[in-house]
């Protein structure tokens, strides 16, 4: 990111586009030929596959497990949609039989939105059967992807995703800022041929397209954030280096570690494991304890930051991250040895001097 | 942009957010309590602006004398708004006795919306006087000071600019992609009060202001762009410490060099002297010169990059951009030797040898 500015149109960083494009259709596993970061953060990622494809009128079912599922009804009313919540608890996966049972209460359903990997919970949703069922029932799906993407399996050709978005700053190790996508075609087709504009020139996939090079000749669409891309490209090399395979594989490997430390001091986590997201561990902070100020110490005394449960979870849990770069051996033994010496000298009902140990017995196994 | 990235609700991040607010302020030279800067490039700074402002029905004012009035009228209609297009030349400033001629003619017009700065055509329009009529018809403005702040005069509350967007990359300096914005505490007023949800989930004001410090506690609404921001935080620190007025003053001086050097070797500007913008030089490109191949003459043997003619001009003109760090004399020498031999080399009908002295004898003036 400190490397000279260079301009949004020199044929040198119109190279770097090119390279970027191609490095995120490996990430996404896919072909589709609109793949390009959004030059701004994973809310607006989620926003361009809102505004795109959804029309006024539209019917989409929104699966709500988690704080993002709410941010997607959010997004369909101000499209001038219509959301059909499918409700699932926040800290399970989406399920999928209740996807199939509203498609089939409600037949004009255009499209059907749902996390892969809820950020707020730690939970992981099956996106492949989901997608498989929203297909049978001629739907589009957008599948929020900010968490997952090169943290969890994720196979966006092969299981027929239509339109997914991701955020730099997880799982691939990059600074925050900018928003992956991918649609294909039959996304394109129905951006092509709608009604109405998109109700955002910025976001509008038609325009952004002209910029990354989907026609003849590169149009100026807005000044990229040539140095973001930098970083991105270089991320994306680091995941390209190591093979996704590997990087899926690193993020359960340090995650069964973590939890094994995390169980043995006695804490349990939100999400049943068959359902559990390996990059974002929440666990259920123990009675009696002041969740913010083991935080608080956490960051102050060990510089080691863990996040606070959002929305229904807020004050419950906590959660931890293990994504891309930082889901390392040694960033589990810390964070376990750390949170086990806070809450031991907090006296919270915990298993004191087990934590790292129960990791290590993880790690000796390979 | 290379200090490792902390967390977005990091109590040091929270503080450096709240010095970039108070800086931001200062640049806008605006005691507005909603300044911040959007975490996405200048045109969805534009897009903010519109999307709180404008609701369906409302009827917009837009004053078109270059390519970003155009794309100010794009917004209007697709937040549902009714432009009444005000044209000037492209090369122009825009004329505010159209401007008011149009609010009498449209009584019900709620907003006025202008560019400062026309980017594509070098103009600077008279901010203060077109404000101050649209006040006089009770209505709102919005103003684009994407390549004004920090370059030309530019005062907020002064003028009772209401809304106001800029971008990172131009007079301030920094890398491209965010887009520092104000809104008067009459514009806050129209955004708390609409009939509709503002169509845009992430640039609705209502929203971005509670994470950017407007109410009691912060809410978590996007993951800010890190990085990004602490490159501007420096940018906005090294323009108060040479002090806005200085800035604006640098910038009109090294304009006069270059101008006297582009006209000592018999090229036109495209604006009349008194409506140029010193930081954006549009030049006519001679008869019977290959614009394109002398772009990259100079790209490629002398790595100096000037623009391309946008829209009505494309083809026509040189954009030689003075922003920010790079307006000083050195570059100025540099372009206009570089431009010279280039010019010179290629045959073209321009008094060779000239330009650099013409320039020389200003700086000699001091």
């Amino acid at each position: 990111m400190a490397r000279p500015t260079i301009g949004h149109l020199d044929p040198l960083f119109v190279q770097l586009m090119d390279e970027i494009k191609t490095l995120t259709q490996y990430v996404f596993q896919t072909e589709n030929r609109l793949t390009l970061p959004i030059s701004a953060p994973g809310s607006a990622g989620m926003e361009a596959a809102f505004v795109n494809l959804v029309q006024p009128g539209d019917k989409v079912i929104v699966c709500q497990n988690g704080v993002f599922g709410g941010r997607m009804k959010e997004n369909v009313e101000r499209c001038g949609g219509n959301a059909v919540m499918v409700e699932d608890p926040w800290g399970r996966a989406v399920d999928p039989q209740k996807v199939e049972d509203a498609l089939k209460a409600n037949p004009d359903a255009k499209i059907v939105a749902f996390v892969h990997a809820e950020t707020s919970t730690g939970a992981l949703s099956d996106a492949k059967n989901i997608c498989a069922i929203a297909r049978k029932y001629n739907c589009l799906t957008i599948v929020d992807a900010v968490t997952s993407l090169a943290g969890s399996e994720l196979l966006v050709d092969e299981w027929g995703i239509d339109a997914i978005y991701s955020g730099t700053q997880k799982c691939l190790s990059c600074t925050p800022g900018l928003s992956p996508v991918s649609f294909s075609d039959r996304a394109v087709e129905v951006i092509a041929n709608r009604n109405t504009k998109v109700q955002s020139w910025f976001l509008d996939m038609n325009l952004v397209m002209g910029y990354w090079g989907g026609g003849v000749k590169r149009a100026y669409h807005h000044t990229a954030p040539i140095n973001a891309l930098y970083a991105l490209h270089e991320a994306l090399v680091m995941v390209k280096e190591e093979r996704l395979e590997n990087a899926w594989a690193r993020h359960t490997y340090h995650h069964k570690a973590l939890a094994a430390g995390i169980e043995a001091m006695g804490l349990q986590f939100v999400v049943p494991s068959s359902e559990r997201l390996p990059q974002l561990n929440a666990v259920t902070v123990p009675e009696g304890v002041d969740e913010a100020a083991v935080r608080k110490l956490l960051l102050d005394q060990y510089s080691l930051e863990i996040g606070a449960g959002l929305g229904a979870l807020a004050g419950k849990v906590w959660r931890i991250g293990l994504m891309g770069f930082a889901c390392n051996q040694k960033n589990v033994l810390f964070c376990l040895g750390a949170l086990d010496s806070v809450l031991t000298a907090m006296k919270a009902p915990i298993q004191s001097g087990k934590a790292v140990n129960a990791a290590m017995a993880v790690y000796a196994q390979g």
